[in-house]
């Protein structure tokens, strides 16, 4: 189904962006070229999530600021793509040039594309922004349309954009070199298709190693700061048997990381730095060669390299080996990713225990939390998702000057937050009320909070998809036609990508394994009204089973009470309530001793009285001796 | 992971098939071709889940009979890949030419090819067996390894199976035509790539029409008898504006036919009976016109059809719209495939009560069911799986002279059946224990049973997947380490495939709709010990939620009950035996008129017995109502 919103130049909000003279700029560019159409992907050369303000383009080009959108652009058209999380905001902020399209699929988009462009025009596009995938479905869905793709490596909107952001000029920061780089070796040569090389595009792939060092894993271990809320850097590896080459930014590269990338260097070992703008010649150089096979992840690789590649010499997979090897945590990083959460678990409980004084009094107030900011914080690894009321319909809402709303007692609150700790990467989300919630609001908070435990006590073979387990976290909702239109979770890095794919719940996700990190979180929105959703970050942990082995289920790592006044006991189970006992009887045991320890007493009691257990003592002891024996390894920090 | 069985002659069973002479002959066969190896799919040129006899050139060629199997022949060696269903199966039945590969991944297949073809050779395989996924997929896997396919289209098999079997003589039965062409011509002129044809290539797709005919829809409503257990017969359509090309063999065509054929024929409605042998040059001459645009559903193509259309003239679902359009049952059709179910529940009461007098007794003695085969039944809808003790924990057999076992009253028993009636296709699965189960056998039972109970009781929002559900069949097992290694379930038809796709729950099948028709299938098989199977068919019905639109459940048109005996009530949930209770209300209410209609009083005491409700009487009355007004209508037949 393909909405369209009517456009009335009147009552734009104030919020829209005047696009009409970037537009004009754009279409006058893509005249000499001869293309119909010009398709303005929101990612970078590296097929990045999240990405730096200056590879966002759709935002330039639409005024539209979400995480997720493609545009469109004809001589006298133009049109935005975006999933349901953001269409208010995406018609707040786009003006008359533009139509919002809301079938974010790509046969959507060629669907339109057919419609627009004349039989035997062309479509331009900027073949670093397109995956594989991207070209091949593009192609399959304008296939025997009489329309056609061009590729055109010089981007059309960066001729326009004259203030876009430069590079940032942080250099590089560096940490123990672990090189974990023979393991990866090892995998090319155990491969039956026995590649030469592997060529690694994803930023997480070439600033991360493989889950495999000690302390800090990665492959080169580098982390930047060219994306906001994520330490990475531009850049594309390629690895063979005997080199290592490392495409980046070359004037960032201070001479003491010349010397420490050198340091270690033997033979195969050494990391030969070369520009960044020379991939595609240096590549197509290595290629030429007799007897190469090039591996790549083709879920991550952009077009611009992929089609330098012979098909005989190229070898794909979706996701290269270094991604699906650091998908997995090894024990030490378990235990440092715990650790992070507690840390992280004692700012929420601050924020929370405050905001629950604070807005009943109606005072305006600062939060001072000494220890948010600790030593190990690196700042927040995502913008804060702060909503009340009808904001938090929004699933993706961040507060701005125009929309922003004075907390009250009247209305629910939903915080999504997430710190970047040296020691792991957290992500949680809790909804609140402070005052008398209605029973529907008890009804869709207790049903997602079901949801949430549901997953959480699933126990299932190793291997299983989290695709195949997602909808555990929708039943109860559905069981009364209540529902939500955003994925129910992503894997999550250590002191890396927040949403680290690609573990998950979604599809394309790969199957999930002993040592993974993931986010749980099912939601409900009602338009105009409210929106909750429950976030935790769970670990996947083998579990004993009465008759089988290799069998796994999530150990919830996120560690902050839920609302018990949203909470309705009456429609949950036995089983879930003895899993919500059981959780909050580990909140008391890992954060109990970390509130004494920074003096946090106030926050102590805040802790206890909202971890009082639901069910009658007793009934959930069995498995208190085992809780123990973690809780102490984990505490301390 | 691959195994590979270690075959030694002299232990060979006696069921194993000397396969030596039939391998020498394709390998002389293969030698004037120059290829390496020879690949021998499962299917037929309609790519058909059951095939004829005269198309299983797997079992000539391995001995192995199972229902899924690819076999490839090299000069030197020679081997097998089937699934867990059938691995005992198929190492009793293959001597030492044949290896067994468990992992019946293509990837799996083309890896064996590549360690097996020497660089640069080709390996043969007959294009009218390989669908386009099939074909695209080797190609995939063995691309840049410089190993590549080569078209064969007289098949080599065919050449050195002197005895294989021929076509069935019959004639086509014919039908009231309710034509549905006009449908499916408005759905070719709505699609925005303007096809002007529609190919046909599977079985179910030509002799089958729409889901909107009144009460035996086809397009043709023709069904023959090519394939047992199935009333299809080989064929292909051409649809486009103008005209119906049907290929068929036209000395099956019996002159009434031809003249039923022609007598409703106005213009564009006209049949034009065309031989079977010449689809390919017939479809090559309309392909080669001027501004044509053929549609076809991959899954169902071949590749030697599909090899014949220029990309530009090509226009690809995943379906055709003759079977997406056929999945979903109008209300009449709901309405006679409930009450086949019906008729067939009568045959299986009376079989399960006649076994649980016989078999402790332990004399032999016949049934004689003057019911079962009735005016309305053409038969089975497959080979029925009747299986005790170890035999059962296969999760596919058959009795054979070699392997059947007396019934005792120490072993579980597993009957798996279906029937073909005039009004609908049934298929359903019981197993039972005369003496006394073990807690395992009882606590496998429950949990397959939790799992049924789990699927058929779900509420869904229409458009949901059945593959992101079939977890629900799993989940009680999971809990304590058990699983099971086949699909949850698989769509059926109205006197047609006992297996329509693609409905059902597997990845590949469409979204569920309101009015399709599922199987819901969990089980446990231990080797060597026993099988638990427990099968029932349901339709999906629209539900009324407290908050939201479009959502649907599942409503079980099976009306066998469960042996008591075996269900352990204290592993249920109360949901789980509320919905147990109302389920065996159902079974009184349609069963009870119709096994007194039929005379069948100790039937009907058994039935009565057999579903006493679990719970305290008033728990489950709420839903009563309902239920009463639908049964009425359920039983006039």
């Amino acid at each position: 189904c393909v909405c369209v919103c009517v456009c009335v130049l009147q009552y734009l909000p104030s919020t829209a962006v005047n696009t009409t003279l970037r537009l004009q700029e754009l279409r006058e560019r893509m005249r000499p070229l001869n293309i119909s159409a010009y398709i303005i992907p929101g990612t970078d050369a590296h097929l990045s999530e999240y990405i730096a303000p200056r590879d966002n383009r759709v935002a330039f080009m639409t005024g539209f600021t979400g995480s997720a959108g493609t545009a469109v652009v004809t001589q006298t058209k133009a049109a935005l793509w975006t999933d349901s999380r953001y269409w208010v905001q995406a018609e707040r902020q786009m003006d008359c040039n533009w139509e919002l399209e809301k079938d974010v699929s790509i046969s959507s988009v060629a669907e339109w594309l057919i419609n627009e462009v004349p039989p035997g025009g062309e479509i331009g596009f900027d073949p670093f922004l397109f995956s594989l995938q991207t070209q091949e479905n593009y192609n399959i869905n304008l296939d025997s349309s009489n329309r056609s793709l061009k590729s055109i490596p010089a981007n059309l909107v960066d001729q326009v954009w004259t203030e876009r952001p430069p590079i940032p000029p942080d250099h590089l920061t560096q940490r123990t070199w672990q090189m974990k780089v023979d393991h990866i070796r090892n995998q090319m040569r155990d491969n039956p298709y026995e590649p030469t090389a592997l060529l690694l595009s994803a930023l997480d792939e070439t600033s991360e190693g493989g889950g495999l060092c000690f302390l800090f894993p990665g492959l080169f271990n580098l982390r930047g700061n060219d994306i906001p809320y994520n330490p990475f850097f531009y850049s594309y590896t390629l690895l063979t048997m005997d080199d290592i080459w490392l495409f980046v930014h070359l004037d960032r590269v201070t001479d003491e990381l010349k010397e420490y990338l050198n340091a270690s260097c033997v033979g195969s070992l050494c990391v030969q730095l070369k520009s960044y703008d020379t991939v595609r010649d240096d590549l197509q150089k290595y290629v030429a060669q007799p007897g190469v096979k090039v591996w790549i992840g083709t879920e991550y690789t952009n077009y611009a390299l992929y089609e330098l590649i012979t098909p005989e010499k190229l070898m794909t997979s979706s996701y290269s080996p270094v991604l699906t090897t650091k998908a997995v945590k090894d024990e030490t990083e378990q235990r440092i990713l715990r650790d992070a959460h507690v840390r992280d678990a004692v700012a929420v409980i601050q924020l929370l225990m405050w905001l629950e004084k604070a807005v009943p009094e109606g005072k305006e107030t600062e939060l001072t939390a000494a220890e948010y900011v600790n030593n190990y914080s690196r700042g927040p690894s995502f913008e804060t998702i702060s909503a009340s009321g009808p904001n938090a319909a929004l699933a993706h809402y961040s507060p701005t000057e125009e929309s922003s709303r004075r907390l009250t007692v009247d209305e629910m609150y939903l915080v999504d937050s997430g710190g970047q700790y040296l020691d792991g990467t957290t992500d949680i989300t809790r909804t609140v009320h402070w005052g008398t919630p209605t029973d529907m609001q008890r009804e869709a908070f207790t049903r997602v909070l079901m949801g949430n435990i549901e997953i959480s006590r699933t126990i299932f073979p190793s291997g299983t998809r989290g695709a195949n387990m997602e909808m555990l976290g929708r039943r109860a909702l559905w069981q009364v036609g209540l529902n939500y239109g955003h994925g129910t979770g992503h894997g999550v890095g250590n002191y890396f990508g927040v949403h680290e794919w690609p573990v998950g719940f979604q599809t394309n996700n790969i199957p999930f394994r002993s040592g993974m990190f993931t986010s749980i979180e099912p939601g409900y929105y009602k338009d105009n009204d409210f929106g909750i959703r429950i976030e935790d970050v769970a670990v996947i942990v083998p579990v004993q089973t009465k008759y089988g082995h290799n069998y796994l289920t999530f150990d919830t790592v996120s560690l902050v009470p839920y609302d018990r006044k949203l909470i309705d006991t009456s429609l949950l189970s036995s089983e879930q309530l003895k899993w919500l006992d059981n959780y909050y009887e580990t909140i008391r045991r890992l954060m109990g001793p970390e509130l004494d320890r920074q003096g946090l007493h106030e926050e102590k009691a805040w802790m206890l009285k909202h971890t009082e257990p639901f069910m009658e003592s007793g009934s959930s002891a069995s498995s208190t001796s085992f809780k123990v024996s973690r809780s102490l390894s984990l505490c301390s920090v």
